[in-house]
This record gives C-alpha cells, sequence and structure tokens, in this order.
C-alpha cells in the first residue's frame, strides 16, 4: 500500500487540516534509471506556506490536488540506477508520499555514521546551514558586537544563537514560552531571553538586554518582532530577513511602522536570505557545521511526531509554536 | 552689520518661517589661529529637517536660540591661520551667519579654477558625493541593468542617473511634474520618466516603464514611492535608502506595507547610506566626478535664490519640489 498527501485548497488565512487529503495510491516501480524510495523523514518547514500562494516566487507554487514537496530522508529499497544501491540513505527535496520513485537527480547520499538521518533535515540540513550561511553572507557577527535572534528555539534560531556565542558575541533571543526561554539559556547557552507573548513592551525589553544596542538582527519573524529590534539597533547594524512566519498567515498587505528613516539614520543594512542562492556553498557549510557538532559546541532539538498521516497536523502545529527546534515526521 | 539665522522652534509637521528667526549681531575678530569668514554660498538640504527634531541622530539635533549650518561656501577675509591666506575660497560645516570666524579644522580649501564655487555645495559636494558613493558601495549597477531613482530631478537624483548611464543602464525617473520629466530626459539622458503627481497607479507605472524589472532602486524620497518600486524588484536587487523626504515631515510613525516578505523572496539587500561614513573617499570620488565633468558626462542643475534672507524660505521651498538640482542661496 501507498499513501499521498494531497493539497487541496489554497489557505486564505492559517492553513487547516482540510487543505490536505490523504489518499492511497498506487505503489510504483522503478523505470530504467531509476530508483525506488522509501520514505523515513519528513521535514514539515514554515516556508512551505509561501508555497500555498498562488503567485510567482523563489520556488513555484504548489499545484492543487497535486502531492505537497518538502526535505525528505528516505531509502533506496530498489535501484536501476548505477548510482545508488539499496539501503543507501537520500536527503532531498520529494513527494509527502510513503514510496516514489525517482531520478537520483539532486539527491544527496547521506551519511549516517556522522550524524542520525533526521540530523540531515535539521542541523546539517536546510535549517543548520540557513543559519551559518545567513551569517556568513549578512550578520558577519564579530566579537564583542550583540546579535539577537527572534524564533530563538526554533530549528534555524538555535542554532543561529550558537553560531553567535561560537564567534564571541553577546546573544540575545526572543521566544514564545517560558520554557522556550529557560531551554535556550540552559541548552544553547544564549545570555538573555526574552518571551514576547507575555512581555508588553518589546521595544523596551530589547533596550533592557541589549545594553549595547543591536549589532546583529537574525530575523525568523518579522513584523512586530522586527519593529521592536529596529528601534535598538547601531549603527551598521546588519539585519538578516530569514523568515516572517508572523505575517505569513496575515489576509491582506500586512503594514507596519515605516523603516526607511532608521535605515538612513543608523546606515543599518537589511538583507533578504535564501539558502538556495548558496547550493555552492553546502558542502563547505555541512563540513563546518558538522565540526562543530562533534566538538559539542552546538546542540540541537528536534521535536519527532510519529506516523506519515500526521504530517499535515505536525505543519500546522508550527504555527502554534507547538515545536522546540526542528520538526520532523518519522515514518 | 552681520547676521544670524537662528532655529527659534521645533516644528511638528512641516516647518514654518516662525521656526526661524533673521537677527542682527556683532561682526566677530578672529582670535589668534581663527579666520574671519564671509559667507558666499549657503547649501540647504532635505537632512536638515532631520536635525530640527530633539532626538539623538548620525549628527546632533539643532539647539533652539542658536544659528543653524549647513554647507557653505565662504571667502577668508582675515586670517591669523598660517595655513589660510585671505582670498582663500573654502567650503565646510558653517553657520547661517554672514561673517563668522572659525579654526579652519575641517573646512576645505575649493579650487575655483576646475569648477565655480556653488559646484563645490552640488555636484562636486556633498551631493555629488552622495550619489557616487551610494552607486558604489550599495547600488553596484551593472551594464544592462535597470536602475530607477526617485527624486529624478533633485541635486542627487540627477547624478546619480547620470552615473547609471555613464555605467551602462537603462535608467528610469521618478519625480513630480511634467516638466522635470521632459527634462531629466534632455538634460540628463534618462531612458524614461514617471511623474508621480499625475500617476495614479505607481506600481503598475513602474512595472511598464521597467519590463525587466528593476536591478537598483536609488532612493530618495521614500514612503509609496519605495513601496512601489518594491513590488517590481528583481532577485538580488539592491536598494539605497538615501532620503525619506516623502515621510520627514510626517506627525506620528509613518505606517506602510511591510517589506520584510518581498525581501526574502528577492534576496534583496536594503541599506542606509550616509555621505558622512565615506570622508576618506571625498578626495578620490571628487577626482572622478570632476573627470565626468570635463568630459561632458556629467550636467547639473543648481537652483540659486539670492539674498541671506530668503535661506529660510529656500530650505521651505524644497518641501514645495520648487528647487530643480541643487537648491542654493547666494550672498
Amino acid at each position: 500500500m501507498n499513501k499521498s498527501i494531497l493539497f487541496k485548497n489554497r489557505p486564505k488565512g492559517k492553513p487547516a487540516l482540510s487543505d490536505f487529503e490523504i489518499t492511497e495510491i498506487e505503489k510504483p516501480s522503478p523505470k530504467d534509471g531509476e530508483i525506488l524510495l522509501k520514505t523515513k523523514y519528513i521535514s514539515v518547514d514554515p516556508y512551505l506556506r509561501g508555497r500555498m500562494r498562488d503567485e510567482e516566487s523563489y520556488i513555484p507554487p504548489f499545484e492543487l490536488n497535486k502531492p505537497i514537496e518538502s526535505m525528505l530522508v528516505a531509502e533506496v529499497i530498489e535501484s536501476n540506477n548505477k548510482d545508488f544501491k539499496t539501503e543507501d540513505v537520500v536527503s532531498g527535496m520529494l513527494k509527502w508520499e510513503l514510496f516514489q520513485t525517482h531520478t537520483g537527480e539532486n539527491l544527496n547520499k547521506i551519511d549516517t555514521n556522522l550524524a542520525k538521518p533526521s540530523a540531515y533535515l535539521g542541523i546539517l540540513g536546510l535549517t543548520g546551514l540557513t543559519a551559518h550561511l545567513a551569517l556568513k553572507h549578512i550578520g558577519k557577527p564579530e566579537k564583542g558586537e550583540t546579535l539577537v535572534v527572534s524564533g530563538a528555539a526554533g530549528a534555524v534560531g538555535s542554532v543561529a544563537g550558537q553560531i553567535g556565542k561560537i564567534k564571541g558575541c553577546r546573544v540575545v533571543g526572543i521566544a514564545g514560552s517560558d520554557e522556550k526561554i529557560d531551554h535556550i539559556k540552559e541548552k544553547f547557552g544564549y545570555d538573555e531571553g526574552i518571551n514576547y507573548k507575555t512581555t508588553e513592551n518589546m521595544q523596551k525589553a530589547i533596550e533592557k538586554n541589549c545594553p549595547d544596542g543591536v549589532d546583529v538582527y537574525f530575523d525568523n519573524v518579522g513584523g512586530e518582532t522586527l519593529d521592536a529590534v529596529m528601534m535598538n539597533i547601531n549603527r551598521f547594524a546588519r539585519i538578516i530577513n530569514c523568515g516572517a512566519i508572523s505575517i505569513y498567515n496575515e489576509k491582506g498587505v500586512p503594514t507596519g511602522p515605516r523603516l526607511e528613516g532608521i535605515m538612513i539614520k543608523k546606515s543599518a543594512l537589511m538583507q533578504g536570505f535564501l539558502v538556495r542562492n548558496h547550493f555552492d556553498e553546502f558542502k563547505s557549510s555541512i563540513k563546518e557545521l558538522a565540526g562543530w557538532l562533534n566538538e559539542g559546541k552546538l546542540k540541537y532539538d528536534e521535536t519527532i511526531v510519529k506516523g506519515f498521516d500526521e504530517t499535515p497536523q505536525a505543519f500546522l502545529d508550527l504555527f502554534e509554536g507547538k515545536n522546540t527546534g526542528k520538526m520532523v515526521v518519522e515514518i
């Protein structure tokens, strides 16, 4: 038996279970040159919300009545392709299906001795790469500077904060519960944390926790949190627009205070980051991350949800902040 | 007789003549090491509005009941300083006074053979330097790209557009009258122009005039014009936040559509530019600008207002767009 999760309806605001349909399909057979993959882990990520919109973007939108796709870890169980053998484990952009055939193009074989397979969807996957390469190209944190990270307990944020500490920064995290704040301080070495859900005046809270101002802001959420940080930036601050989960579900055009005045006043730099623009650096970046991981300088969290059918709900739970670190579905 | 123009009142919205006071003062005598300066030209600039606010910025705010200051060209008429002799002409940050004494520190002697004195407040002064250095450091226009310039007929914008043409770009200007649009196309070589005052849908007008999208945006105005350009940017676009005259006079916090979504989607870069961060490049930049000027590749406009007492009104007229190019008061 095989199953597929189809995209059934373009959500207007917050996505719902009814936007997905789990359907039974035939188990395919690999043609010449193809491999048959058995899904082991599915990555659910906030950016998938963007592909649910019917508008031109850096990747095409999902098509209605077609399977959703995201990064998966899968095992080769049959191979008609000389580059792959059974029991190889690969990661790549794949369909939300229990079994699927593939040409092997753009799939990466992963080394399960270096780290467990699900790590390749997180700290050694797009989220770790995102944190590492966005700081390398845009944030450029220097020793003694202050780095603020929103979504600090999340998959990208927790890595970003730890790299900030490796670089010698004061690191302040923003997250949505006291448990998460305790956690990022204890496990990831954040110097301070701010619970945005219980803080009345975020601007003042950031000012208090960043007595020397903000030099680098790693923004995973956008919206009002971004506004509050902007009021505290230093001259020559660097702002990484990495995610904007707080506004992804807004209907219509989200508005907020204009930032061009403060950008000029502070000679600040703001830059959008997409990890897919840096494919050529993935190998070297994974190597550096794996080095830190093995030295014990990088820790990570996973929220593992079990069962293929739970994938849509796991995705929805991201927007409720129910995950700690990378959210992965294990089949 | 000597005169001074004092700052009398912090404007809330648009500045008014009543925010200034012209007063007679004593003509000073230079002490040992000082020079006596006679003002020849006064530069009036939109950024002075920022110094009228009582808030921390890159330069301290104007103090009430003290003289306004801006870039001036002045002649040395008495010197007790071995580095200056009478008839030297200097430019520098000076008070709005007919006569003033000065230590000579941070004043630049100007070469009136290379260009007329008022040019050192414009194309060879901060405005020309701003256009040149902001494009060099942030915009980085490449041959075949599309450059959009707002405030295109203004002092900075007209130079920015011409440098874009020198670099081989398609250059589209935004300005506030049909006369200005004709002028930037005829005199400065802009490929197309958009009159924002008579255009109903700026987003569509930019789309039409930039069929290949916008690669570099040199923004002198901020506000809704910035929003409209942002809807047309290409991947890896560079946006120079150079000025935001459209929002300087707004009371309260100006709001607009949030840009973090499009910044991510387009991997765009936005950076605030202040020419004073690049003092060390002024000499080489003036040399390159003067070279283009003498080759006939750079043209410039001046709006010269005569009479010291007209200085406040000339400043106010900037916000009505009454100037074409650099606004200068001749004494």
